[in-house]
Protein backbone atom coordinates (compact mmCIF):
# COMPACT_ATOMS: atom_id res chain seq x y z
CA UNK A 1 0.00 0.00 0.00
CA UNK A 2 1.37 3.68 -1.06
CA UNK A 3 1.10 5.87 1.83
CA UNK A 4 1.89 9.58 1.20
CA UNK A 5 4.48 9.73 4.03
CA UNK A 6 7.97 7.37 5.05
CA UNK A 7 6.83 4.92 7.13
CA UNK A 8 8.95 3.57 9.90
CA UNK A 9 8.67 1.22 12.16
CA UNK A 10 10.16 2.03 15.77
CA UNK A 11 10.65 -1.44 16.97
CA UNK A 12 13.52 -4.68 16.60
CA UNK A 13 10.64 -7.10 16.90
CA UNK A 14 10.58 -9.71 13.70
CA UNK A 15 7.05 -10.35 14.60
CA UNK A 16 5.89 -6.52 14.09
CA UNK A 17 7.62 -6.12 10.72
CA UNK A 18 5.99 -9.36 9.65
CA UNK A 19 2.84 -8.06 10.27
CA UNK A 20 3.25 -4.78 8.36
CA UNK A 21 5.31 -6.58 5.72
CA UNK A 22 2.65 -9.18 5.04
CA UNK A 23 -0.23 -6.22 4.86
CA UNK A 24 1.76 -4.88 2.02
CA UNK A 25 3.13 -1.86 3.58
CA UNK A 26 6.47 -0.08 2.76
CA UNK A 27 8.37 0.53 6.05
CA UNK A 28 12.18 1.28 7.58
CA UNK A 29 13.80 -0.28 10.73
CA UNK A 30 14.53 2.07 13.55
CA UNK A 31 14.50 0.48 16.79
CA UNK A 32 13.82 2.86 19.75
CA UNK A 33 16.55 0.82 21.86
CA UNK A 34 15.15 2.57 25.13
CA UNK A 35 15.15 1.52 28.46
CA UNK A 36 11.73 0.47 28.87
CA UNK A 37 9.85 2.11 32.45
CA UNK A 38 9.61 -0.51 35.61
CA UNK A 39 6.02 -1.18 36.10
CA UNK A 40 5.88 0.22 39.65
CA UNK A 41 4.70 3.61 39.14
CA UNK A 42 1.86 2.51 36.99
CA UNK A 43 -1.28 0.73 38.51
CA UNK A 44 -3.18 0.00 35.02
CA UNK A 45 -1.73 -1.63 31.74
CA UNK A 46 -3.37 0.91 29.95
CA UNK A 47 -1.27 3.46 31.29
CA UNK A 48 1.95 1.47 30.96
CA UNK A 49 1.83 0.59 27.53
CA UNK A 50 0.48 4.33 26.37
CA UNK A 51 3.79 5.29 27.93
CA UNK A 52 6.48 2.81 26.77
CA UNK A 53 4.93 3.17 23.06
CA UNK A 54 4.94 7.13 22.98
CA UNK A 55 8.59 6.62 24.68
CA UNK A 56 9.72 4.93 22.08
CA UNK A 57 8.20 7.11 19.16
CA UNK A 58 9.61 9.97 21.05
CA UNK A 59 12.86 8.59 20.92
CA UNK A 60 13.34 7.72 17.40
CA UNK A 61 11.70 10.92 16.17
CA UNK A 62 13.63 12.65 18.14
CA UNK A 63 16.82 11.06 15.82
CA UNK A 64 15.20 11.90 12.82
CA UNK A 65 16.40 14.43 10.17
CA UNK A 66 13.12 15.58 7.92
CA UNK A 67 13.46 14.56 4.68
CA UNK A 68 15.01 16.72 2.15
CA UNK A 69 12.71 15.76 0.18
CA UNK A 70 9.93 17.49 2.03
CA UNK A 71 7.55 14.37 2.36
CA UNK A 72 6.63 13.83 5.88
CA UNK A 73 7.35 10.77 7.91
CA UNK A 74 5.73 8.55 10.22
CA UNK A 75 7.00 7.06 13.00
CA UNK A 76 4.85 3.66 14.36
CA UNK A 77 6.07 2.26 17.59
CA UNK A 78 4.57 -0.30 19.63
CA UNK A 79 4.91 -2.28 23.22
CA UNK A 80 2.91 -5.33 24.94
CA UNK A 81 2.74 -6.78 27.72
CA UNK A 82 1.02 -9.57 29.40
CA UNK A 83 -1.19 -8.12 32.46
CA UNK A 84 -2.62 -11.34 34.93
CA UNK A 85 -4.27 -10.24 37.87
CA UNK A 86 -2.87 -6.82 38.95
CA UNK A 87 0.52 -7.27 37.66
CA UNK A 88 2.91 -6.73 34.50
CA UNK A 89 4.22 -10.24 32.54
CA UNK A 90 7.03 -8.98 31.54
CA UNK A 91 9.65 -11.01 28.80
CA UNK A 92 11.57 -13.40 30.64
CA UNK A 93 15.02 -13.22 31.67
CA UNK A 94 15.77 -16.70 30.66
CA UNK A 95 14.92 -20.14 30.27
CA UNK A 96 13.99 -20.59 34.15
CA UNK A 97 12.24 -17.16 34.18
CA UNK A 98 10.14 -18.49 31.50
CA UNK A 99 9.43 -21.39 33.37
CA UNK A 100 8.24 -19.09 36.17
CA UNK A 101 5.75 -17.24 33.95
CA UNK A 102 4.27 -20.15 32.02
CA UNK A 103 3.47 -22.11 35.07
CA UNK A 104 1.89 -18.90 36.80
CA UNK A 105 -0.11 -18.54 33.09
CA UNK A 106 -1.05 -22.32 32.81
CA UNK A 107 -4.62 -22.84 32.30
CA UNK A 108 -5.43 -19.76 32.99
CA UNK A 109 -6.90 -16.60 31.33
CA UNK A 110 -4.74 -13.28 30.86
CA UNK A 111 -4.51 -9.84 29.16
CA UNK A 112 -2.33 -8.71 26.61
CA UNK A 113 -1.98 -4.97 26.12
CA UNK A 114 0.03 -3.17 23.04
CA UNK A 115 0.02 0.37 23.29
CA UNK A 116 0.55 1.89 19.47
CA UNK A 117 1.72 5.31 19.17
CA UNK A 118 1.73 6.91 15.39
CA UNK A 119 4.12 10.29 15.64
CA UNK A 120 3.86 12.51 12.80
CA UNK A 121 6.74 14.67 11.61
CA UNK A 122 6.64 17.28 10.59
CA UNK A 123 4.09 18.72 13.19
CA UNK A 124 5.32 16.39 15.89
CA UNK A 125 1.76 15.27 16.82
CA UNK A 126 0.63 11.74 17.67
CA UNK A 127 -2.27 9.56 17.28
CA UNK A 128 -2.54 6.59 20.26
CA UNK A 129 -4.37 3.75 21.22
CA UNK A 130 -3.82 0.72 23.66
CA UNK A 131 -5.73 -2.42 22.79
CA UNK A 132 -6.56 -5.21 24.97
CA UNK A 133 -7.04 -9.24 23.85
CA UNK A 134 -7.63 -11.85 26.53
CA UNK A 135 -6.24 -15.21 26.10
CA UNK A 136 -6.67 -18.30 27.54
CA UNK A 137 -3.84 -20.51 28.44
CA UNK A 138 -4.50 -24.37 28.62
CA UNK A 139 -2.67 -26.29 30.88
CA UNK A 140 0.42 -27.88 30.20
CA UNK A 141 2.22 -30.66 32.03
CA UNK A 142 6.02 -30.90 33.16
CA UNK A 143 6.52 -32.61 30.48
CA UNK A 144 5.40 -30.42 27.60
CA UNK A 145 6.28 -27.49 29.71
CA UNK A 146 9.87 -28.52 28.83
CA UNK A 147 9.35 -29.31 25.69
CA UNK A 148 8.25 -25.98 25.20
CA UNK A 149 11.00 -24.20 26.84
CA UNK A 150 13.57 -26.43 24.26
CA UNK A 151 11.48 -25.06 21.84
CA UNK A 152 12.86 -21.52 22.66
CA UNK A 153 9.80 -20.04 21.42
CA UNK A 154 9.44 -18.04 24.34
CA UNK A 155 12.77 -15.86 23.74
CA UNK A 156 11.89 -12.01 24.01
CA UNK A 157 8.47 -12.48 24.19
CA UNK A 158 6.00 -10.80 26.35
CA UNK A 159 4.44 -14.02 28.60
CA UNK A 160 7.00 -16.22 27.36
CA UNK A 161 4.95 -17.44 24.73
CA UNK A 162 4.42 -16.56 20.84
CA UNK A 163 1.35 -17.62 19.62
CA UNK A 164 0.56 -19.46 16.61
CA UNK A 165 -1.85 -17.95 14.47
CA UNK A 166 -3.11 -21.05 13.43
CA UNK A 167 -3.83 -24.34 15.61
CA UNK A 168 -1.53 -22.59 18.42
CA UNK A 169 -1.86 -26.26 20.79
CA UNK A 170 -1.62 -24.37 24.07
CA UNK A 171 -2.67 -20.40 23.64
CA UNK A 172 -6.57 -20.08 22.63
CA UNK A 173 -7.70 -16.30 21.88
CA UNK A 174 -10.67 -15.78 23.56
CA UNK A 175 -11.37 -11.93 22.91
CA UNK A 176 -9.81 -9.25 20.91
CA UNK A 177 -7.23 -8.65 17.81
CA UNK A 178 -4.97 -11.84 17.09
CA UNK A 179 -2.47 -9.66 15.56
CA UNK A 180 -2.66 -7.63 18.64
CA UNK A 181 -1.18 -10.78 20.54
CA UNK A 182 1.60 -11.47 18.25
CA UNK A 183 2.17 -7.58 18.98
CA UNK A 184 0.73 -5.16 16.84
CA UNK A 185 -3.01 -4.35 16.33
CA UNK A 186 -3.31 -4.70 12.18
CA UNK A 187 -7.02 -4.14 12.19
CA UNK A 188 -6.78 -0.79 13.78
CA UNK A 189 -2.91 -0.13 12.72
CA UNK A 190 -4.49 -0.29 9.24
CA UNK A 191 -7.62 2.31 9.41
CA UNK A 192 -5.38 4.24 11.22
CA UNK A 193 -2.45 4.44 8.47
CA UNK A 194 -5.45 5.15 6.10
CA UNK A 195 -7.39 7.50 8.42
CA UNK A 196 -3.70 9.80 8.40
CA UNK A 197 -3.12 9.02 4.83
CA UNK A 198 -6.54 10.26 4.03
CA UNK A 199 -5.84 13.70 5.79
CA UNK A 200 -1.80 13.89 5.21
CA UNK A 201 -2.42 16.69 1.80
CA UNK A 202 -4.23 18.84 4.32
CA UNK A 203 -1.35 19.14 6.86
CA UNK B 1 -19.09 25.31 15.58
CA UNK B 2 -20.69 22.51 15.43
CA UNK B 3 -19.17 19.25 16.00
CA UNK B 4 -20.02 15.86 15.13
CA UNK B 5 -19.68 14.84 18.42
CA UNK B 6 -20.11 15.94 22.07
CA UNK B 7 -17.34 18.05 23.34
CA UNK B 8 -16.12 17.81 27.22
CA UNK B 9 -13.56 20.39 28.35
CA UNK B 10 -11.08 17.81 31.09
CA UNK B 11 -9.67 21.04 33.55
CA UNK B 12 -11.23 23.23 35.74
CA UNK B 13 -9.16 26.50 34.30
CA UNK B 14 -10.87 29.15 33.65
CA UNK B 15 -8.22 31.19 30.67
CA UNK B 16 -9.09 27.53 28.53
CA UNK B 17 -13.12 27.53 29.21
CA UNK B 18 -12.72 31.47 27.50
CA UNK B 19 -10.49 30.20 25.36
CA UNK B 20 -12.47 27.39 23.76
CA UNK B 21 -16.00 29.74 24.81
CA UNK B 22 -14.47 32.63 22.24
CA UNK B 23 -13.50 30.25 19.78
CA UNK B 24 -17.64 29.35 19.45
CA UNK B 25 -17.32 26.04 20.38
CA UNK B 26 -19.89 24.44 22.99
CA UNK B 27 -18.82 22.05 25.07
CA UNK B 28 -18.87 20.63 28.98
CA UNK B 29 -16.79 20.83 32.06
CA UNK B 30 -15.51 18.21 33.47
CA UNK B 31 -12.24 18.48 35.49
CA UNK B 32 -10.01 15.65 35.81
CA UNK B 33 -9.00 15.93 39.23
CA UNK B 34 -5.74 13.66 39.20
CA UNK B 35 -2.84 14.11 41.27
CA UNK B 36 -0.72 15.60 38.95
CA UNK B 37 2.89 13.56 38.96
CA UNK B 38 5.59 15.47 40.41
CA UNK B 39 8.60 16.08 38.24
CA UNK B 40 11.61 14.02 39.28
CA UNK B 41 11.06 11.10 36.75
CA UNK B 42 10.78 13.23 33.70
CA UNK B 43 14.09 14.83 32.13
CA UNK B 44 12.39 16.76 29.55
CA UNK B 45 9.03 19.10 28.82
CA UNK B 46 7.32 17.57 26.15
CA UNK B 47 7.24 13.69 27.93
CA UNK B 48 6.08 15.79 31.40
CA UNK B 49 3.37 17.49 29.54
CA UNK B 50 2.06 14.55 27.34
CA UNK B 51 1.38 12.09 30.41
CA UNK B 52 -0.09 14.37 32.49
CA UNK B 53 -2.13 15.06 29.78
CA UNK B 54 -3.06 11.80 29.42
CA UNK B 55 -3.69 11.05 32.40
CA UNK B 56 -6.04 13.73 32.78
CA UNK B 57 -7.93 12.66 29.70
CA UNK B 58 -7.98 9.17 30.66
CA UNK B 59 -9.26 10.02 34.24
CA UNK B 60 -12.08 11.69 32.47
CA UNK B 61 -12.65 9.48 29.76
CA UNK B 62 -13.15 6.02 32.32
CA UNK B 63 -15.74 8.13 33.84
CA UNK B 64 -18.21 8.85 31.19
CA UNK B 65 -20.93 6.91 30.34
CA UNK B 66 -21.11 6.34 26.61
CA UNK B 67 -24.27 8.57 25.16
CA UNK B 68 -27.18 6.50 24.67
CA UNK B 69 -27.59 8.50 21.60
CA UNK B 70 -25.22 7.13 20.27
CA UNK B 71 -23.30 10.63 19.44
CA UNK B 72 -19.36 10.24 20.37
CA UNK B 73 -17.62 12.28 22.76
CA UNK B 74 -14.32 14.20 22.91
CA UNK B 75 -12.43 14.87 25.98
CA UNK B 76 -10.00 17.77 25.49
CA UNK B 77 -7.21 17.87 28.40
CA UNK B 78 -4.24 19.87 28.93
CA UNK B 79 -1.36 20.35 30.90
CA UNK B 80 0.49 23.09 31.08
CA UNK B 81 4.16 24.10 32.66
CA UNK B 82 7.12 26.43 32.65
CA UNK B 83 10.54 25.53 31.72
CA UNK B 84 13.29 27.22 32.64
CA UNK B 85 17.26 25.91 32.26
CA UNK B 86 16.56 22.39 32.96
CA UNK B 87 13.25 22.15 35.78
CA UNK B 88 9.34 22.48 35.55
CA UNK B 89 8.29 26.06 37.28
CA UNK B 90 4.83 25.25 38.94
CA UNK B 91 2.47 26.61 40.47
CA UNK B 92 3.53 28.70 43.33
CA UNK B 93 2.04 27.02 46.85
CA UNK B 94 1.38 30.79 48.24
CA UNK B 95 2.42 34.23 48.35
CA UNK B 96 6.18 33.91 49.25
CA UNK B 97 6.62 30.76 46.48
CA UNK B 98 5.43 33.26 44.16
CA UNK B 99 7.73 35.91 44.82
CA UNK B 100 10.60 33.20 44.49
CA UNK B 101 9.24 31.78 40.79
CA UNK B 102 9.30 35.95 39.59
CA UNK B 103 12.17 36.52 40.92
CA UNK B 104 13.77 33.48 39.32
CA UNK B 105 12.36 34.30 35.93
CA UNK B 106 12.39 38.21 36.02
CA UNK B 107 14.27 39.58 33.62
CA UNK B 108 15.42 36.17 31.50
CA UNK B 109 13.25 33.98 28.69
CA UNK B 110 12.00 30.88 29.19
CA UNK B 111 9.89 28.02 27.91
CA UNK B 112 5.67 27.45 28.20
CA UNK B 113 4.84 24.11 27.34
CA UNK B 114 1.43 22.69 27.19
CA UNK B 115 0.63 19.00 26.29
CA UNK B 116 -2.80 18.53 24.52
CA UNK B 117 -4.57 14.60 24.79
CA UNK B 118 -7.52 14.37 22.50
CA UNK B 119 -9.33 11.43 23.57
CA UNK B 120 -12.40 9.78 21.58
CA UNK B 121 -15.33 7.63 22.68
CA UNK B 122 -16.14 5.41 21.72
CA UNK B 123 -12.60 3.99 20.17
CA UNK B 124 -10.23 4.85 22.95
CA UNK B 125 -7.91 6.48 20.69
CA UNK B 126 -5.92 9.43 21.47
CA UNK B 127 -4.46 12.54 19.28
CA UNK B 128 -2.25 14.39 20.92
CA UNK B 129 0.41 17.11 20.40
CA UNK B 130 2.65 19.25 22.17
CA UNK B 131 3.57 22.90 22.21
CA UNK B 132 6.09 24.98 23.25
CA UNK B 133 6.05 29.28 23.73
CA UNK B 134 8.90 31.47 24.58
CA UNK B 135 8.25 34.35 26.76
CA UNK B 136 10.81 36.89 28.15
CA UNK B 137 9.38 38.59 31.39
CA UNK B 138 11.06 42.01 31.61
CA UNK B 139 13.28 42.78 34.48
CA UNK B 140 10.63 43.56 37.95
CA UNK B 141 11.53 46.15 40.84
CA UNK B 142 10.87 44.91 44.30
CA UNK B 143 8.12 47.67 44.56
CA UNK B 144 6.58 45.92 40.90
CA UNK B 145 6.77 42.91 42.21
CA UNK B 146 5.05 43.33 45.56
CA UNK B 147 2.20 45.20 43.52
CA UNK B 148 1.97 42.20 41.09
CA UNK B 149 1.90 40.02 44.04
CA UNK B 150 -0.91 42.10 45.60
CA UNK B 151 -2.91 41.83 42.37
CA UNK B 152 -3.19 37.71 43.01
CA UNK B 153 -2.90 37.33 38.98
CA UNK B 154 -0.59 34.15 39.87
CA UNK B 155 -2.38 32.25 41.82
CA UNK B 156 -3.22 28.89 40.34
CA UNK B 157 -1.09 29.88 37.18
CA UNK B 158 2.21 27.84 36.06
CA UNK B 159 5.15 30.38 36.44
CA UNK B 160 3.40 32.47 38.90
CA UNK B 161 1.67 34.81 36.64
CA UNK B 162 -1.37 35.02 34.13
CA UNK B 163 -0.19 36.79 30.65
CA UNK B 164 -2.51 40.01 29.39
CA UNK B 165 -3.41 39.27 25.58
CA UNK B 166 -2.87 42.76 24.61
CA UNK B 167 0.29 45.47 26.03
CA UNK B 168 1.00 42.89 28.99
CA UNK B 169 3.70 45.65 31.17
CA UNK B 170 5.95 42.23 31.85
CA UNK B 171 5.57 38.93 29.62
CA UNK B 172 7.05 39.67 25.84
CA UNK B 173 5.89 36.36 23.95
CA UNK B 174 9.36 35.89 21.77
CA UNK B 175 8.24 32.70 19.65
CA UNK B 176 5.31 30.23 19.00
CA UNK B 177 1.40 30.58 20.79
CA UNK B 178 -0.07 33.09 22.42
CA UNK B 179 -3.14 31.35 23.51
CA UNK B 180 -0.58 28.15 24.26
CA UNK B 181 1.20 30.08 27.29
CA UNK B 182 -2.58 31.04 28.67
CA UNK B 183 -2.72 27.49 28.38
CA UNK B 184 -4.66 26.10 25.35
CA UNK B 185 -2.72 26.61 22.02
CA UNK B 186 -6.23 27.11 19.92
CA UNK B 187 -4.52 27.30 16.57
CA UNK B 188 -3.70 23.64 16.49
CA UNK B 189 -6.60 22.71 18.75
CA UNK B 190 -8.72 24.15 16.12
CA UNK B 191 -7.33 22.16 13.43
CA UNK B 192 -6.80 19.12 15.23
CA UNK B 193 -10.83 19.31 16.20
CA UNK B 194 -11.56 19.96 12.40
CA UNK B 195 -9.67 17.21 11.45
CA UNK B 196 -11.49 14.89 14.09
CA UNK B 197 -14.84 15.64 12.78
CA UNK B 198 -13.79 16.00 9.23
CA UNK B 199 -13.26 11.77 9.60
CA UNK B 200 -15.62 11.52 12.56
CA UNK B 201 -18.20 9.93 9.87
CA UNK B 202 -15.95 7.21 8.98
CA UNK B 203 -15.10 6.09 12.36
Amino acid sequence: MTLPFRLILASASSARRDLLTRAGYDFDVIPANIDEPSGVSFCDPRTFVQHTAWLKAAAVAGRLELEPSGCPTLVLSADTIGWLGDQVIGKPADRDDARRILRQLSGREHELWTGVCLWRRPGDWQVAWQEVSRVFMRPMSDAELEIYLDSRQWEGCSGAYAIQEQNDPYIELRQGSLTNVIGLPMETCSMMLRWIASISSHL
